[in-house]
Order: structure tokens, then C-alpha cells, then sequence
């Protein structure tokens, strides 16, 4: 059994890896780490020290906000450990000490941890490049609470479309469309967010030609998928040599 | 046969309801109205006088730009015919004329002339009351030459499902996220433009809530179908006494 | 507090039933009928005698199979009692029964009782007047337990658009094309049936016409939808007359 | 300029297959065979003979049906020509005959000549062995004078992401669900064909799995698609060596 040790147990992603890890075969959570107190009663150590947290796990998976992701990443440093990151907006500092500490320990670093959502990022580069004069448009979809757009996977999608037309997304990104803006420039690519109800996560990326279009759609229809993508990409780092490793390696895609 | 004025012969529409004429078993294209010169060979009186235009047929029938159809209605205050105008983007002033010329000729005025379209809105602002707690979202694609956004017919589908709610879609309205917006508000209506390809026209109203959703989608697979509607609005509009009317009117909905 | 009695505590329903039940604000689990072991410790009466049932509740909630809810009815026949009931698949012979039963006591009968879907099933009957002209397909989808095809609610949707234009649904109807099957008729009503995964239930009914289509969906994300649903119904229904009510009355649609 | 000769002339696809290759700058239409009277005055050699139709071209382009087909190869066995086949429901005995020929001369052989057909037939035979353990189900729609089904597009697709899997499609394709039919098996693959309307033509695979799926969906919004990927096919096939191509080649996928 891998020993899971769980930063950020009072969010939701945290208690939802702790519940899945109850029914695991391979992995159980073995300690926990969060600063606010917890509204369940787990069956492991909880702390609120990095120090004990370490000590008590074979690799740790991270869902919290950016500021605990880059705290957790400074004391890796002195103290690598094979990690699992699902934060998302870490920022071009946060990105920095992540390459860095990847020097001295295992990193897997992943904006969606399903396995349908890796294989659609690369459905969509092929088709990207196999339909290099379709028009591509990405539309996302989450719950009525998400508090940033566009959803981190939706960026993760557009940067391999644009990147296998050799684009920069940053360049050709679109967040909305209103009033006269004229017809369509060939290289943008819009990506839409929609928000309502308590849509786990939907994400469409369309290609469009004359007479023709193709689109490419992932649904999550409940969140222990991601929970337990996180969970199956843990167990797998922990054999790996430090390197930054995307959920792709760990999929064998 | 009833005979119809196209006014804006050159336009996309306007070729395209010469075209359906041709075949129709109950109206004739009598005279075409245009600025600029026709790439096709019509069968019919062509004129550059409004004068003419207004001589020539039973009923006007509108594709234009919003000054096309405001110097068209201050022509026909002074002469007043049956009018069928799907001119979009009329503004305040183009608005109030309209309903100035209404008190002395029928106009049926639509920014979308299809039988689908007119069944989705009412279909809408149904399920907009019924479903008070639903989370509405409304998200429309059309081709990659389209200039304006969102389309006409997404604001009148807007304005629809926000009315039920006695809400003022301008004030609810909104047609882009990005970066940290927070949670999504109750009110809020997002109305999202996708564009790309030669898609002839897609509109989705969405009703969201916890555990349930509902999509209405209208799609129109052929632009015949709106200069079929025209046509069919133009036949009806001329028995008509002085009003203003919608395309809902004409179908009896 | 209204207190309710539920008759299938061991099915998938039932236990959803109960934990919906636990942070309801006006009702409550007062009593559950199985003849099965239960693998949960409810805090009410368990027992496997309809009259420890009836005794111990205002309302009976039934989602049981065809055999379990005959019983019932019958037992309901001489010991009238509110009753909700969600079983599909009852036969001629219990429906003439649930008849016999409505008039001595309130029963609401409904195969789907979530608030979208019966708004779906009003919206798509008036399209279907509306839009005489256009083929009307429909599809289902669930996950792949799913034991019957097509869904309950499928059928429901396809009675009800039938209807609407005087046809019976039994002589339209068809559940597979393969092979040479020649150009379709005008009045056929395809009801497709996909399984897969673990979609809890999405519906597609679709209007098609030369130049355009209609599509509405409903898709629901949680069962709790139908679980919340019938104790919605469940409340109302304990104040009615004695009649056969259905989830639209209870809506007020 | 690459002389096309059109087998076929009066059917939808040939007079289509005309139309487009009237503005095409790398081809023309140098003869059109046809044993029935064309309703349309072609600017090239109209001809009943089989002979007249090889001699006055460098490629031929079949879109006609089984009987057809078989008959313009064994024709061209004696008389060696590159060609380029879109007609569906060959047979066996075609198929025997199509390899034969294909010893002699370059021929292209597809169900659906378009680049997004092909692309999405790649990318979904990448899901289907990406993504193992997800159930399968395709979905197809055309228009109401479809005669049969499922579509050759559709089988080629079932074909595809069997084979992925090494599963014969002809023991797990499943074309219709009615009745008790029990929980879906694990390797059966739905294949279920919509109609109605004019919808030119959508396919869709769907991969699904408990708590997300995967939709990938390809829609024709215009016939002249499929007759300029015909057309497209038939320049690259005239340089080709002896051997039975597939659009893939052509398109270099």
C-alpha cells in the first residue's frame, strides 16, 4: 500500500480523495494536512505542519490555491518527496519553482487528472494539425460556483491546439464576442465559459470548415473521476526519477 | 400571384429571396430595389428609386443595413405599404419609426424569419417561468463572415427568457468571462458567441440546476429557410390591417 | 412533518429516497417496507407487513417492479392511503388497478419525477403541434445496468408527442433501422435507446424539417433529481382528493 | 487539368461532383457516363458506353450503385484505369472484384470522401484503444430519403473502433434495444440510425465509463463536401501505382 499524504484536506478535491482512497486497493491516505478545521473525522494523522506531513507519506498530492501550492513547493526543496500537483494559476513564479524542485524529485503536474480528459487534449493537437484551415472554437462549461474563467483544463486544451499550429494561445485567445467586431480572423480561437447548475465539468473543442465541422466533447459526470486520476497518478510517481512529469506519462499516451 | 419589392437586392438575403421566388406558387418578385449592381440577371423591374419600388408591388420586403431600412421607412411613412423587414441593429430612432409607420401600413417585423426559431422562443419563455431556479445561459454559433455579435436572433431569445422573469436583459446580460469572476450571480445571463466555418445559424437556450438541465437547440441547416419565411410573412402581411407585427403573428403561435 | 413510508427500501430508489429524506425540511422517513435485508441502519421502522406500512405513515412512496406495486395497490384497494408511485412497466392489469385505487385515495403516478423532465414532455408537445411538417426522432441514453429499453420516460415523451398529432404511439413507433429499410415514413417516430457508463438520464426528442431542426434535451445529473422529486409529490399529494394525479398537477404545469 | 470522367452523371452525387469541378482550377469534367437522361446540359461528352467513358479521361469517379459499380470493374479489368469508388454496399463478390482490379491499376476506395470523416475515423480508433474499458455506442442522422442504414460512414466508423479492440464488428454491432433486453455486455457496440429532415449527414462515437465519456462528432453541413473530397482523391489517384488506396492515404493521415 502507497501512503498518500493529502494537502489541502478541507477542500472539496481533498475530502474527495480522502473518501476515495477508503475503498482503494493500492493507496491509503496516511496523513493530512490543512490550516482550517476539518468537518469529518478521518482515520489518519492530521496536521497542520509540512514537517509531519512528509514524515508521514510516501508522495504528496496537492489541490489547494496557488499560494499553498508554491508554500508547499519552497520546503520541498530542502526536503524532496514525490508530488502530485492539481493546483491551477500558479503563476510564471510558481511555474519556475516547480521546474526546479522537478530537478531533485518526481513532480506530476496536471490541470484535469481523468484519463478521458488527456486523451482528448490529444484527439484535439491531431485534429488541430490534420485540419490546419479549420476554424477552432473551445466552449467550457462547470457549476455555478467555479469562481475563474476560462476552467484550467480549457487553457490546457487551447494551448495544444494553438501549439500544434505553432500559435501562441496568448496571442490568439478569445474570451467573448460583442457588438461590431467584424468577421472572424483566421488564427483566433475563442474560448467560451459557461457557468449554471452543478455541471461537473464539460469541455468541447470544435473544428469548422466550409461544409463541414468536427467537435470533440469530454463530460466528467461526477468528481471522484478526477479524484481517483489523482490518486492512480500518485501511486505512479512515487517509482519515477525526478523529472516534471504531465498525466500523459503516467497514461502511457 | 402576389407581388413582391425586394428592397436590398444585392445582399445576401435578397439574392436568395429572388431565388425561392422563382419557384413559389403564390408570390412573384415584381421589382428589385438596389444601390449597387446585381451579379445575376433578375426577371424584374430593377430600380435605384424607391419611388418605383413602392409602385411596382404589393409588399416590401427587407434585408438591408440599419440605414437601408430607416431611409425605407421614412419613404413609406409618406406612402405607406405592407412591410416585411428583417433588418437587425435598428437602433432607438430606427425603432420608434418603425412604430410610427406601423399606425398607417402593416409592418411584420422579425429578426429571424424561421418557423423553428419562432416555436424555440416561445418554447423558451416557457420553460424560462416554469423553471424559475434554473440557471440560464443561451450560447450561438454562425459562420466565420458574421460581423455583428451576439446575432439578432440570440438577443430576441434573450430578451424572451429574461421578460418571463421580469428581468431587463440588458442588465443581466453578459458575453464574455474571464479571469477571477467570482461565483456565478442568480440573475446573470450569459449569451455566448461561437463563430467558424460556414454554419448557417445555431442557438441553444440552457436551463440549469442542481441534478438536472435542460438544452433547447433551434439549428437551421439551409438559409432558404429564412427567405422561405420572408416570403411566407410577405403573403400574410398584405391582408393585414396597420400594426406592428412579430413573425409569431404571422404563424399564429 | 409530513411522514413518509417508503415501499422498496432496498432498491436503488428507496435508499436514494431515505437519504434525501435526512435533510428534508418538511418530511421525513417514518417507516420502510422490504423484503430484503437492508445494508444501511435507517433511524425509523423497518418492516416487511404493508399493514406495519400503512400504519406508520401519510403517504406511501413506491419504487418498486410491476409484481411489488400490484401487491400494493391491492393491499391500498381495501386500506385507502396517499400514494406515490414510480414503477414502470405496470401492465394493462395494474393499470386498471392504479385506476380503481384513484378513486378511493390521492395517488400521483408519474415514470419520471423530475421537474425538467415534465417540463420537457410539455414543451415537446407543443412543438409537435406546432411544427406538423417535421419528422420527430427521439433518443435516450443510460448507463449500462440499465435493464429495459426504451426508458420509461422515453415513452412517455413519445406518447405524449404522438398525441399531440392524433397518432398512436404503438403503430408509429420503432426501436431499430438496419438494413434496406427504404426512404422513412412521414409519421414514424424512432425511440433510440444507448447504454453506457454511468449516465443517470439524458433525453433528446428532435423536430426535423427541410432547412431546419428543433432538439430539446433534458439530462439529469443526479439521481437525487428523482428523489427529491418524489417527496416533492409525496407533500402535495397527501392533501388532494381521491383521483389519479400525475407530476404535472402536482407542478401546476 | 486532370480529366475526370463522372460515372453516374445523373445521380446526386454525379451532377454534384459536376458542379463542384465547374470552378475547380486543377480539374475538369472531360465526360459523363449515364443510361439515364440528365436533367442538366453539360459543357463535356455524354455517353452510354463504357468505352467512350475510358477514353476521354484520365480518372474515373464512381458514385452510383452496387450493380454499377461491379459492372464499370469489370470493365476496367480488361481495360486498366485509375479510379476513384464512393459507392457503398458492394458485397462480397465487389469487394473480391475491387482487390482484382486493384492489381492493375490505382484505386481509391471510400465510403465518405471527406477530410473530416477521415479524421475523425482516426481519432476515435485512438480512443477506442486509449481508452479500453469505456463502453461504445455510435449514433448517426440523415435526411428522410435515406433508404438504407446504417450508414456506410457509420459501419466504417463501427469498423474502426472494433478493430481497435480487436473485436469483430459483425458479432458486437447492435442496431436497435426494445424490450427486457438485460444490463448492456460489455463488448456490444450500438449502432443506431436517426432520420429525418435534410440533414446531410452526423456521426458521433461516444466513449463512456463511470464518471466521465468521451463524444466525437463529425457534421456535414453541405454535399459539396464529399464531391470535392471525390474530387480531391481523383487528381492524387491519377500518379499513384497499382494498389487499392484509402482516403487516409490521400490525405496523408
Amino acid at each position: 500500500m502507497i501512503n498518500i499524504g493529502i494537502h489541502g484536506g478541507s477542500g472539496k478535491m481533498g475530502k474527495m480523495i480522502y473518501e476515495c482512497l477508503k475503498i482503494s486497493q493500492v493507496a491509503k491516505a496516511s496523513v493530512i494536512y490543512t490550516i482550517e478545521p476539518l468537518d469529518f473525522t478521518p482515520e489518519c494523522v492530521v496536521t497542520d505542519s509540512l514537517d509531519e506531513l512528509f514524515k508521514n507519506c510516501d508522495v504528496v498530492v496537492d489541490f489547494t490555491i496557488a499560494n499553498g501550492a508554491i508554500t508547499l513547493l519552497e520546503f520541498a526543496k530542502a526536503h524532496p518527496k514525490p508530488i502530485v500537483m492539481g493546483t491551477t494559476g500558479l503563476g510564471e513564479m510558481g511555474e519556475k519553482l516547480l521546474n526546479e524542485c522537478a530537478k531533485s524529485m518526481p513532480i506530476l503536474y496536471a490541470t484535469n487528472m481523468s484519463l478521458g480528459v488527456a486523451v482528448l487534449n490529444s484527439l484535439a493537437a491531431l485534429a488541430s494539425k490534420a485540419l490546419r484551415d479549420f476554424d477552432i472554437e473551445i466552449c467550457e462549461m462547470h457549476h455555478r460556483h467555479k469562481k475563474d474563467a476560462p476552467s484550467g483544463t480549457a487553457l490546457t486544451l487551447a494551448t495544444s491546439v494553438a501549439k500544434a499550429r505553432e500559435l501562441d494561445i496568448n496571442k490568439v485567445r478569445v474570451s467573448g464576442r460583442d457588438g461590431m467586431i467584424g468577421a472572424r480572423s483566421k488564427d483566433e480561437i475563442a474560448v467560451m465559459s459557461l457557468r449554471g447548475g452543478d455541471i461537473v465539468g464539460r469541455h468541447t473543442v470544435g473544428f469548422y470548415n466550409d461544409g463541414e465541422f468536427i467537435e470533440l466533447n469530454h463530460t466528467a459526470t461526477s468528481r471522484a473521476t478526477f479524484a481517483n486520476g489523482a490518486i492512480k497518478a500518485a501511486v505512479w510517481v512515487v517509482g519515477q526519477k525526478p523529472a516534471l512529469y504531465s498525466i500523459n506519462d503516467c497514461l502511457g499516451l
